[in-house]
């Protein structure tokens, strides 16, 4: 387009380039996030693009790269589980569970999140990504910073709730899930969170009432 | 093929055919399992069948139509929630972990799980089903059976962590839940499943140490 063999960024000699990447990704966002990765096409995010398809692939190659440009998580994750160690320690799965619903709430966000759910399910790049995310992300940080034992345990089954929570609310939408407000499922994910980050992880053995105590293990 | 309209089914009139069904339908929950919906095709079924895609076709109409008639859960559901409601209630979370487990971990039901997970996340069919399956099955049958208010959040609460677990441990496979022992998972578990069914789904405000009851709320 430019002459140029890579893309020409904030180098000032086109003036709207940067513009068009930025309205290039949102577009990758918004088809990734309706469709997933197999149902994407770089067609259809030039169409809403309003740019031609050559100029996607001119500037972020493949449709794999361009998934992978267009969703990179827009969060300072270090400051956020700063801020997350803030706090009573017994109410960090409230807190918890409240930003990340907040961050999902956020119309910008929400297509990142289906792009990522939809594609990870059938896509290997989509599916390393969500890995990642699960395996290293703001989970094993926060896990990591708590001083229990099994913090990777910890992250991903903190994950793997919150990600159930997403693809039945989000995905799927099943009621009442799909509409209950933010601080109902706050009070009912708070506990689980908590526990998986702070609590006895091997507890379930364990009968709730002492007079079961005696009897015969199953 | 046999010149009827309708596959003939068990009318003895062709010995191979329900066994024919019967392998069509394993090579689609193959197919499903390993594509998800929209990658999935009746050409891979047939071949996978080692059969005409014609065949395929006259049995089961169309992709879609295949896909439910495989996806159909080889369950008896009643009988599975009478089971779990014997034995002492506040074990009920282990002992439907440890259920649901023990199926998934099943090789002949495990594409059947990955099939719906992958196909319900882009195609409606398939997200109708599994809305189904969180909203009215077996989720929903032990929360009405147990005498508390809210069944249908608590429902859809048990399916999201379980949903989650599958999709984390079976799909993108984020270790260390991906080969974490059966056991293991179900003792991390069972106190949320446990919660979800039987507990206080609204308790998360209260601060856990009596001594911060006085604080003022945020």
């Amino acid at each position: 387009m430019s002459g140029a063999g890579r893309p020409p960024g904030r180098t000032g000699r086109r003036p709207g380039a940067s513009d068009t990447r930025a309205r290039v990704l949102q577009a990758a966002r918004t088809s990734f996030g309706d469709r997933g990765f197999d149902g994407a096409t770089i067609r259809d995010v030039a169409a809403r693009a309003g740019v031609d398809p050559a100029l996607v692939h001119h500037y972020f190659g493949s449709k794999q790269q361009l998934f992978v440009a267009a969703m990179e998580f827009p969060l300072d994750l270090p400051t956020m589980v700063l801020r997350l160690l803030e706090g009573p320690r017994d109410r960090l799965g409230e807190r918890f569970v409240r930003l990340v619903l907040e961050f999902w709430e956020t119309p910008a966000v929400r297509p990142l999140l289906l792009g990522v759910i939809r594609s990870a399910t059938t896509d290997p790049v989509a599916a390393a990504m969500l890995r990642q995310l699960l395996a290293e992300g703001p989970f094993l940080a926060l896990a990591r910073a708590i001083d229990q034992p099994d913090a990777a345990l910890r992250a991903t089954l903190a994950g793997s709730q919150l990600i159930g929570l997403a693809l039945a609310r989000y995905v799927v939408a099943v009621e009442p899930l799909a509409s209950a407000p933010p601080e109902v499922l706050v009070r009912a994910l708070a506990p689980t969170l908590q526990r998986y980050f702070t609590g006895d992880l091997a507890d379930a053995g364990r009968p709730a009432s002492p007079t079961e105590a005696g009897g015969s293990p199953t």
